[in-house]
């Protein structure tokens, strides 16, 4: 499978590490060179610097061919915008935003363009487990 | 349940609306006073003031006998910090903190100090299971 990771953060790096490892074609963007580094020297992958709101960036990175697009920037104005070319430029079949707001999740949700992740939900969830003693210590 | 939240963001927030409609005693901690207003109008909990690595605001905050304690700040030294003068001074029952390094987080629950949670992993799966056809499309 194909599947471009914008955002070469903790979480994009680490999915994308995995992706690869599990013999995916894994392409990563990230306006910051420097942020490739968390992919270790292993990565079989293919680096991409650039904005992920460019389309000639998108273009290069292959999106034309891609079946999944992750977007994970710091910034969920970034990661819903370069969703929506994904889905609406380029019409990746897959298309994952992460967004740390929650009102912004059930926004862009409801209008079906992208699937969303939103870790403030997820970790609240998760924590709240926890206290109530339903599950186990660690994230994973 | 007596549960402190140390760090009002939006997970912090958002767990204290939970625990507290669901009728737990809630306190918050956070240093940052304008951040008291995620917690909304209806919050019945309490506020404190301060940062949560100083034992006095703990004590304030009532965590002598606190069943539970979160550590949920940005930083990831800060909730590893408070959640050990939780643990190792105040004898807290259940001890929670947040960890954005995976590396760290390995660290800290192999101490067996606290329960960690660390969203760099658990949104990495979550995504990792929507890219794989896994389950549904939104977080909760």
């Amino acid at each position: 499978m194909k599947v471009i990771i914008l955002g070469c953060g903790r979480l994009g790096a680490h999915l994308a590490r995995r992706l690869d490892r599990e013999g995916n074609e894994v392409v990563v963007i990230d306006r910051n060179a420097e942020s490739f580094a968390r992919l270790g020297s292993e990565f079989r992958g293919r680096m991409v610097f650039g904005t992920g709101i460019d389309e000639d960036i998108l273009r290069r990175a292959g999106i034309e061919d891609a079946d999944a697009f992750v977007a994970v920037t710091n910034g969920d104005n970034t990661n819903a915008m370069a969703s929506e070319i994904a889905k609406l430029v380029f019409n990746v079949p897959r298309v994952i935003a992460r967004l740390y707001d929650p009102v912004r999740e059930d926004t862009f949700h409801a209008l079906s363009l992208m699937e969303t992740v939103c870790p403030t939900i997820i970790g609240s969830d998760k924590i709240h487990d926890i206290i109530a003693g339903k599950n186990g210590s660690k994230s994973k």
